[in-house]
């Protein structure tokens, strides 16, 4: 998410989501913190979308709750935004705004022109947006396919007016700052694909990122080439394919589909099952086929399984074992592993496109987004060594102002800025003392010790109880729990009137010594949570 | 880990281990289940070690405290053994065997002889086993490097002779399966660690695991070739240095080396910091050094930082959160991002020389060993393909046995096998159960609720009492826990006398309504557990 403003004129430049780390235990998805926008809540005009992957689009309806302004998208965009505001049940009440690539409009001070560029999904665009201090370019995510499957060109010279005319800002995406040379077209892809299809003894199951739009074409044309019938499998691929199909986006030729019901009616050899879940997301198609735990479609001897898609750095665990499953029921696994033509390819620009696109826009100030911090560092470093903006690179993290006027560029104060963790099924915010909380659960586990005082005469009635969790195997539990109890007992027996009287004294004294005994019983430290009850 | 066995004797071939998936909740290595070693206590014989790394040697202080065996290991990789029985006060009770290169040696029916192989690290052999029903080969882990940086090259010529002679089974490395062409060399990295020295304008970090003598050989002829002075940091680094200083493997020219609490005082342009941490590891040297937390050593502005390591999959987060922390210092980072030269090399054989020594041993039968599922299959799958050992290729997973004869094999039953998880610090073993309610905890959180009983009369004295954590931020918390407090409160008072008798009828009542009530709150699945105090 990025923030524009004029004086009291602010847009919002995409919503994104990310998936937690695995640390960020029972959280299922991570969002921006909009405090920023929530305080200066009159000012915000509008969000103005790139395109439709989870990174831009995904916190959308989280925000819509807080602020509610009009979103502007392509069609496409507009559409896939539509799908998660009919799941949280805010369609009803939400403003989407469709744009048009090469068609103006205006929002506030701002004048915007979407300008198309090629990327993994369709319809995605950069943002030209004129300001009363100058022209801003933001590339959206791209990079620059010279033979776009749709062959909807990114649109170069619309950059090059723009960079004739003179651009103040240009923020660009620096995700693949580490590749040097140009990212290879979509295309890239197809031979070995065709050569993988063509030699399949059996059905063969296309996995890839359901949004990769371009992908599906070619696998439903090179389909239909080598006389296979496509059935779509999972809810994220049979949704995308439906939309971007009612968009007259995706050519699928008549007769050509099976339902996923009817898979198992079909030859095997002349079938091939496009299916989500290339991440090996736990509940996913994909997932589940390679268990066998799938009602439509399994994995059988002979069958050919591609993984068109990239493997996310933290997924390879659960992706690698996904394709054992697949290899121990003798499928023919194929997945990038470097050997060979490309199985998949990426949707951002490496390092000569990137320095393209600069030399077309010639901007004032230069920021790079998009990418960790080293990312967005070894982006900053190129850019000066070109010597085109020199002195006057912004490297800047989230939070960070930058202040530009025509002629001047100030870092200014940060504002609250970072990440929000959401548990999707309550839509609840988790807070970090929560998950702190959690971590130490999972690390240690949890041991409660429970006494009961006699409200009137502030006696101990009974013995303590003490209850544990995912702190020792349950036979040893039982010593260490009775052993626990004495230790309780002792804490108590040797504390005076007036430490008996203060529950928090009390409590905390429990805490002490119950702790110090089972760290030197077990190694661990659980979280130790004493009760009090007065009865 | 493997077993050969021969009638009532049994040796074992490593003894390793493994770092835990971040779903194991606090378990903090993973070793073998040796379970079918203690039932055949009797017949065991002998560990013998191919070479020094944790996924071979890491188990054997363990392993040891069960079964008290002789350990065989080359010269190097007892030194490493050594310190591991040292440090948990094992040494003295062992009984360890100094193995050499090319000199067999006899365990009971076994002739055993150790061949040197080429490595990431030193002192790395294979094993020749001769039994009264034919040779095995155990290849270890290994490449074929033509030029070691020690000169002590792989002994291919021992392998031919065992190939004329006549080889039973060949057990092989499969790590690199999915590598087409050969690993390069060791001394590939050298011509980019000399740019990127010699081009420094300031200090110069290189990190590396600590066991890559070969590696820290050649930073340390740079370093005497480029005027810098060498000092080493952090515990592994040091204690490997030392070892392999000790036994001459190291050449360290006199006057080179700085102690790492002299640094501050060095001109940073003269001096090279060999540290360990390359793979982020929390409380590593590198880790603390990039977030300034080191007391000898800290990352300047212009600071050269070398990666020469590989990022383990798994370890991406960490390892790129510690890069972006030195990048904002301003230092100049550099890491494998497949730009440009190697600045690490693999120290496992590619698909050619796989393919280089099942040429030279001609076995009767092919095991792939060393690797996941999908890679033990591609490595079956390549043999097959070669042609070589037609239909003799046992491809087969933990715990199987393969029953071997001069003329055939079969694959006999399972036997235990598995994942031991441990908690380094008590060194217990940590049951499955615990790690799934430790799981539960992360994810969802605990609820206790408690009620008092008076034994005598069997009522309910005072009001229930509910203590959570990991649920939900703590204002919420207290109005979920005083409406959780009035569900266990109806539950009582709608039982009747027979249900609140009997306290497991009484305490999976409070446990299912107390469920359900918040799994409606919060749509999470908190571990509940009812507590009942006799009073």
């Amino acid at each position: 998410m990025m923030v524009v403003r004029y004086g009291d004129d602010i847009i919002v430049i995409d919503a994104g989501m990310m998936f937690p780390e695995a640390e960020l235990l029972g959280v299922d998805i991570v969002i921006p913190d909009i405090t920023y926008l929530k305080q200066n809540r009159e000012a915000v005009r509008a969000i103005v979308l790139t395109h439709g992957h989870e990174d831009h689009i995904g916190a959308i309806p989280y925000i819509l709750r807080d602020l509610d302004v009009p979103v502007y998208g392509t069609e496409f965009t507009l559409a896939l935004v539509r799908r998660r505001l009919e799941e949280h049940a805010l369609l009803d009440d939400a403003r989407l705004r469709e744009i048009v690539p090469g068609q103006p409009f205006e929002v506030g001070p701002f004048k915007i022109e979407p300008i198309q560029v090629t990327h993994s999904t369709i319809d995605c665009v950069a943002l030209a947006i004129r300001t009363p201090v100058g022209t801003l370019i933001h590339t959206g995510d791209f990079k620059i396919d010279a033979t776009p499957v749709d062959s909807r060109r990114f649109d170069l010279p619309a950059l090059a007016r723009y960079g004739d005319e003179g651009v103040l800002a240009l923020v660009a995406d620096s995700t693949n700052i580490e590749r040097p040379g140009h990212t290879p077209s979509e295309r890239a892809v197809l031979p070995r694909l065709e050569d993988l299809i063509r030699a399949a003894p059996h059905k063969v199951l296309v996995s890839c990122f359901a949004s990769s739009v371009h992908r599906i074409q070619q696998v439903i044309d090179l389909s239909e080439k080598l006389g296979r019938k496509v059935a779509f499998v999972g809810r994220s691929m049979i949704d995308n394919v439906e939309i971007a199909h009612d968009l007259n986006r995706l050519r699928i030729p008549d007769g050509l589909i099976v339902k996923p019901q009817n898979i198992k009616e079909m030859d095997p050899k002349k079938l091939v099952v496009l299916v989500s879940g290339s991440q090996a997301e736990p509940l996913s198609s994909l997932s589940r086929i390679a268990v066998d735990n799938h009602r439509f479609v399994s994995v059988e001897h002979s069958d050919t399984v591609i993984l068109s898609a990239r493997i996310i750095p933290g997924n390879e665990k659960p992706i690698f074992r996904m394709i054992d499953h697949m290899f121990r029921r003798h499928a023919l696994v194929y997945y990038e592993d470097g050997a060979g033509q490309p199985i998949h390819v990426s949707g951002h620009a490496s390092q000569e496109e990137l320095k393209m696109v600069l030399n077309l826009v010639r901007p004032r100030y230069f920021i790079p987004v998009h990418g960790e911090y080293r990312q967005l560092f070894r982006h900053a470093a190129m850019v000066e060594q070109t010597g085109m903006v020199p002195g006057r690179v912004l490297l800047v993290e989230n939070g960070q102002q930058v202040e530009l006027t025509a002629e001047k560029a100030n870092i200014r104060d940060t504002v609250p800025a970072g990440r929000v963790c959401v548990d999707s099924g309550s839509l609840e915010e988790i807070e970090e003392a929560v998950i702190r909380d959690r971590q130490h659960l999972a690390e240690d586990g949890v041991v409660v010790p429970i006494i009961a005082i006699d409200k009137h005469t502030g006696r101990m009635e009974g013995l303590p109880e003490v209850v544990s969790r995912g702190l020792v195997p349950s036979d040893d539990g039982q010593e260490l729990t009775s052993r626990a109890r004495e230790v309780v007992l002792r804490t108590i027996e040797s504390s005076n009137a007036d430490e008996t009287a203060d529950w928090t004294v009390i409590k905390e004294k429990i805490r002490a010594d119950l702790r110090r005994y089972l760290n030197r019983q077990t190694s661990k430290r659980p979280l130790v949570l004493p009760v009090i009850l007065e009865i």
